[in-house]
């Protein structure tokens, strides 16, 4: 959700510029989308600042797909936290799920925080079972691609399986994103409409099929997570606590900017 | 489990062997290799008989890794009740977890149930959460490596993530072994000790590396489900229900032909 919003920040730009001749439209365009980047690394910077204060002294964090520098202008939103939270020395593990189909845990998040000095864990997703239920986990840090009115957050898919799972091991599972990523405009998890990947990310990999012939594919690229199972929702102004629908609310009355 | 009780019956037959100078040991040991072969495949045939009544008509399933005819010396235990349930005509579909790293599910599973003619759905291991959310699963079967004395189950990992969800949304969840795989011996799932694998099964696929260099990887082989969240044991001769430490006492106590 937030591509969307900044398209649409980038179209009112472009309307703005049309009516101000003494700048060219390619210099005025080019300003807005130079301040959107500038205010995503600030974003991840304060986002990353806030969440670390959320996470204890010798914590092994588990996180899923990748929230990170390759998929914000800044540091990452989940990832943000656990950098930050890194550099203050309270970081001792970081579980990475692989992420499948694509892989993003293994390929992405797994790079970053070994380039980080970060001590990684990859497990395959459904290894966090185990990890969780042998007490091995003090946090669950995940971003968002889009999160409701009430809290309910549309994320990688996988995601849900792991906040019921820290759920049940009274786990913290915290999800991290700007502000631009809560969509007041949708009630509840019930109105996102999830894109359906290819079946070839799960048949192949690399090319190769690694799946029988015949099969059909269901491959949702994100899954639903309910309000219930998150703990608080990290912005760059402020920590969400539940009852989320009450807070978003707040924070959306305030343009973004509640305190 | 299975795989040891069958080494000590050939242990036994060779000790009986040498006492009986008529046969020779190779024909002794070969008749009693024979003999276990045979009780596995009307293992397997009882175990899908048995399980099928479990399925309702119309039914959609859900099944991990494998359990099948290329794990078994018969039709399978969880892929016995399947393929047998599908011939009388109460499988609408079957949800097939591709189960990493070593994704029998995609190969094996898949193959054995589209050979079936049976409708196979494929997803990755994570996205089960989001399919039982969405109500699409009325039974989630998977076999077992190792079952305790009070019902725990140690099977494929992933198995546990499952059965949580399963709960959650109020899915049956059976378990289907021969009483061979039944370990009276240990009390619980505590006490049953997890062989970890090789880091390679999660960091590389058909040779090629898939993940960051730099990593760890935790790669259990099995994970633990807790028997609160098994609603039935389909064995060879009975579904044991809970409380599952009486019924399997009393299994046990009747040498494993409990009626």
């Amino acid at each position: 959700v937030n591509l969307f919003a900044a398209l649409e920040r980038m179209r009112r730009a472009f309307a703005a510029c049309l009516g101000s001749p003494a700048t060219g439209v390619r210099d005025c365009l080019l300003k807005e989308a130079q301040e959107i980047r500038r205010e995503d690394v600030e974003a991840c910077r304060r986002i990353g600042e806030l969440g670390a204060t959320l996470i204890t002294e010798g914590s092994t964090l588990l996180t899923h797909c990748n929230a990170g520098a390759l998929a914000t202008a800044g540091e990452g939103t989940a990832l943000g936290i656990i950098t930050t939270a890194a550099r203050k020395g309270k970081v001792r593990a970081v579980y990475v799920d692989e992420t499948r189909p694509l892989l993003q845990g293994s390929r992405l998040t797994s790079w970053e925080l070994v380039r980080e000095g970060i001590d990684v864990i990859l497990i395959t997703d459904s290894t966090a079972g185990a990890v969780l239920a042998q007490n091995g986990v003090d946090a669950v840090i995940v971003g968002a691609d889009r999160i409701a009115a009430n809290g309910d957050t549309a994320n990688k898919i996988g995601t849900y399986p792991l906040a019921v799972l820290a759920a049940r091991h009274h786990v913290p599972f915290y999800v991290a994103a700007p502000t631009s990523t809560v969509d007041a405009a949708t009630p509840s998890g019930k109105e996102i409409r999830i894109e359906e990947r290819s079946a070839n990310e799960v048949t192949h990999l690399a090319g190769n099929r690694i799946a029988a012939e015949g099969v059909r594919v269901y491959a949702p690229a994100f899954d639903i997570t309910p309000n219930e199972f998150i703990t608080a929702i990290v912005t760059e102004n402020v920590i969400l606590r539940p009852p989320f629908l009450t807070a978003i609310a707040a924070l959306d009355s305030a343009g973004g900017k509640m305190p």
